[in-house]
């Protein structure tokens, strides 16, 4: 498999240049743990610059998954679901970790991994309207990812619709930007996070799939949820011992504009990708937008190109095509996409 | 209110006469606690020779909800989910239950409230074959009600392919018998209850919707499923102090064919009521079969029959008819399906 | 077993005749499901009255250790805790409840069972200056029963103290009230219902020991714990179908002054076997106060009462003593005393 | 605070050289992530050599409390809890992680934060015979820690006799190895890594704390508890994307023995604290062993110290004296324990 190139995820490689030079500078210091330290309070000022939001509290997690169900276990009552679209990745791709926590996730009808304020509107419009309502579970915390599971992405406007039908029905709405680098190089959405800040209750900035060896921030802005959140985060195993490193490598992302550029680079690689499979004919499963593809191939295409790179297949259609998933990273090269289309 | 008959469900009075009787004749006496009476003990003497399952273990809970959320915190690893129909009573009506022990319900397709082996087997085998599938939720327990909340029931050679199906795939299979006695009186399906004693792993016999104040025996012949189940009933609020009354009411029913000819009535007054609403060209949600009618009715119908009886609307069609359930129970009087009908 | 007497607990018999008689009375009515009928409606009503808290919510559940975990589950945090005498219900007899809900039981020093708000006051003291405070468990809520596992009672000033010290650390205060009727009827406590409203931010008024078959009151004074509370007791298995049974229940005890004249036989019958042990020379566990007696005696006293009649020995001090529970019930009978003492 | 020496734990530097320049070399490579890469491969395996346990299941993992955790809920049914001393990290500094995931901690008496094999077996015969026991929590594992939180270490017949407690009694015995490095450098202990992988039915070797940026070796060797542990551990946020790091991390640590070696090098910087700290008269709250220290120490001497070293404060006596905890790590060096001693 060496030889062939990859765009199997965009976590296949360690962490950029800039990232491993900050950890090695810093390897000998001695700081506090859990967070504390120096590096850690830089990177969270930083990103509150960046969001423009001195208010909120920011915290570094390790893991996506970490992150969704900690959320999830701060936000809801014991008797409240997760609205998530149906290949929300709480949904699908960890596990159960939501229900591990006690909670349902509560499917909302979705387009290409898009939820729709009208979708949730009606969703919880049925719930209020049922004379059975106390025995099912009650939507408390909308559950949406800035890019998708399928590569799409909303626009403010859409954001906005969301949150105002999470304000008519009383509901948390929570952002997973385990992709936002790529989301946020995507100028057309107008969501910068500034945007962001200003209208999800919570989100998290994903570093792992950007350029970190891992990581994840979670910027907290509506004042409730804040409390005791570090107790929360120990408690469910998110408290990084060493939470230096953390710190580390979100101060790198955010000390200038690097964590843009790698979302810039991320989507040019798969504008490049998209290119040469348009020119060739093939089709989308979910209209290419970042830094994920979804290509629609038969059969003997698959095997052609799994011969020249490894990359995920996530279903069959019912017409035979394979839904064929390629992801581009901080560290794919031109010369790997140039690889893969080698006759 | 008070002047309509009531089809609202099958818990809408108190108990039969006969558990009544047994239960003021047994007042006074003095018993140790928690089901380790002699009421208890003979009730679950009955009830293991009304299964012909001598090694089976039989336990009293209180209510229905527990009994499946109980079973399922038994049954399932931490990482398992249990696999039902969208209409499942755990995947709607218990206001997450499952979920709060940890666990996910796996909605599988079903038709009229049933689920199939083939759907079933169409499930875990796309686990399987998922190259993503330690990072989903493992299929553990197969969850189905008989009768079902559509009121339609499974027959033997259904409740065998599923077993087959459960095999093959390890799985515990529960058959939720909240509506059993209404079940076990069609004779058609041939489940008796020595035959769902073969079939499934763990299954409830239902007295709350059967002629009982309340109460659920739980039957366990799976022998990996019986230890220590008393400590979690008590930890999960499910081991009633004066247990006893559990056993008196259990025992009068199954001293001798009392529950089945509840069953027996419950249905006969279904029959009853089915034969009016066809004669009268109305038609079903689901095929009548049991104790549960969903009947089809406009808005005028509905009012109609609104102003003569209590009965639930558990939705509306896209062609605005309503889906309207009628219940009988043991103690449904001919006379008020006369009255449902007057002019 | 038969011709012994029983002081083996107070839920060894049915329930009182006004109660057997009151189900007697409405078994064949139809009312609504799930706590929404009539009997119910009069029921919250005669307990508000009582407590003189007429903005209070009143819940009714089915057992004990399902209204404590319930009510953890409802007022704390995923990462509090509960306060509790080493003796106490929820430390010791639950099987883990308040665990399996994920809370940790904090025990905090107790005499006799009873908590003092000294000792609340410096574990929370303690926790608020560890510097590593975040890492442990943070106390959300005080769990005192009363009367206690020890059949002491807190009295008035005791209950003022504790509740400073609950608004000084910001916990809710909950009071378990399995056994409330025995210290309802101690006048010396001065802590009558009303009183109990106004210092506990939620209590439950004990039915299952105090001449119901079953049941139990919880009563909620602090708004922010109100709501959805029903979606709550629904989910962890405590919404009983046929809900007027608990109406109708306490309908009778609250009618007039039932429940507090069943505290008052209790404590009386408690108050002869007290005097009988004492005029034998016999020490006590705990001073006794309400309907439960912690005799200490020796081996041949004990197989001496023990061929007399049932009661539980809870352990075996250093000394060799036995320490011997001896319960009284709304149905404990004096000639029962003369049995126990006949030579 | 820069210019201090600090002796505040052994998480604060980066990671040993070595392992900075593996994570340097491999970091471009493009691997598959989750751990199923070729350096996690050979980590397995070189672990499973050390080891001598060529059928153990090899997990890597992030943090302590994960592992922690994770194993607990692997382990243990839901009515079970865990045997701990009061001092173990489970009771006392994970924030209630193993309440959070359903069970109890079970505190045993102990010495020193050592178990004893009577302690852990008197507990489970009192289990045993209380007439009440399947209202209590079921001891289900033992967890201690080698070395324990205070520095102390078993010797091998003390984890050969708690074995022999744990096959009585059907328990299954977890040793947290967060920091085994110090521990199995202790020759004395006669405990390597064979011995463990021989008694342990699980266990941990601790990377955080033993030279690496983070990650948690667990080694399970009891076969029941080895299904499906990779989709437990996603479930509950263990499962690292970019998880080569633990792979080329472990494989750095046990490529040699450079594990042993941190150990060492820690114990004897410890050594070296405790030659000068009893030259000085000094005493200790629990007996130094390992690579942390338990100083009492007066306020003034304190005072004296805190100007030249970070370290923790735990705990003041009654007597007035301080606990003060001095912690030596991979990277301690000679030279600032001469700083610490300076006049």
């Amino acid at each position: 498999m060496s030889e062939r190139v990859s765009f199997e995820n965009d976590y296949n490689t360690g962490c950029h240049p800039r990232i491993l030079a900050a950890l090695t500078k810093t390897n000998a210091e001695r700081t506090t743990g859990y967070g504390l330290d120096r590096y850690s309070d830089e990177a969270r000022l930083l990103i509150k610059d960046a969001c423009r939001a001195p208010n909120a509290d920011v915290h570094f997690l390790v893991g996506g998954t970490q992150v969704n169900f900690i959320v999830a276990a701060g936000v809801l009552k014991p008797w409240q679901g997760v609205l998530s679209a149906e290949t929300g990745h709480v949904n699908v791709h960890e596990a159960g970790a939501i229900e591990a926590t006690g909670h349902k996730v509560l499917v909302v009808e979705s387009q290409d991994g898009l939820l729709s304020a009208d979708s949730i509107d009606q969703y919880c419009q049925s719930y209020h309207d049922d004379p059975t309502a106390e025995h099912m579970v009650q939507p408390g915390m909308i559950y949406l990812s800035q890019t998708t599971e399928l590569g799409t992405v909303y626009h403010l406007k859409d954001l906005q619709a969301i949150r105002q039908v999470a304000d008519r029905w009383g509901l948390t709405l929570f952002v997973d930007g385990a992709r936002l680098a790529s989301a946020l190089a995507i100028e057309e959405t107008k969501i910068d996070l500034p945007a962001l800040a200003e209208i999800a209750d919570v989100f998290s900035i994903g570093g792992t799939k950007c350029g970190a060896l891992f990581g994840e921030a979670v910027v907290i802005t509506k004042d409730s949820l804040k409390r005791d959140f570090r107790s929360l985060v120990k408690q469910r195993g998110g408290l990084l011992a060493k939470g230096r490193l953390l710190g580390v490598q979100f101060r790198e992302l955010f000390r200038d504009r690097l964590y843009i550029e790698i979302g810039r680079h991320e989507n040019d690689m798969a504008a490049a990708l998209t290119e040469q499979f348009v020119a060739r004919g093939f089709e989308f499963y979910a209209p290419p937008m970042s830094n994920q593809l979804f290509v629609l191939m038969d059969e003997s295409d698959e095997k052609h190109f799994w011969e020249r790179a490894v990359f995920e297949r996530i279903g069959i259609q019912k017409d035979g095509r394979r839904i064929c998933r390629f992801v581009t990273s901080f560290s794919t090269e031109k010369a790997e996409i140039d690889a893969l289309f080698a006759q």
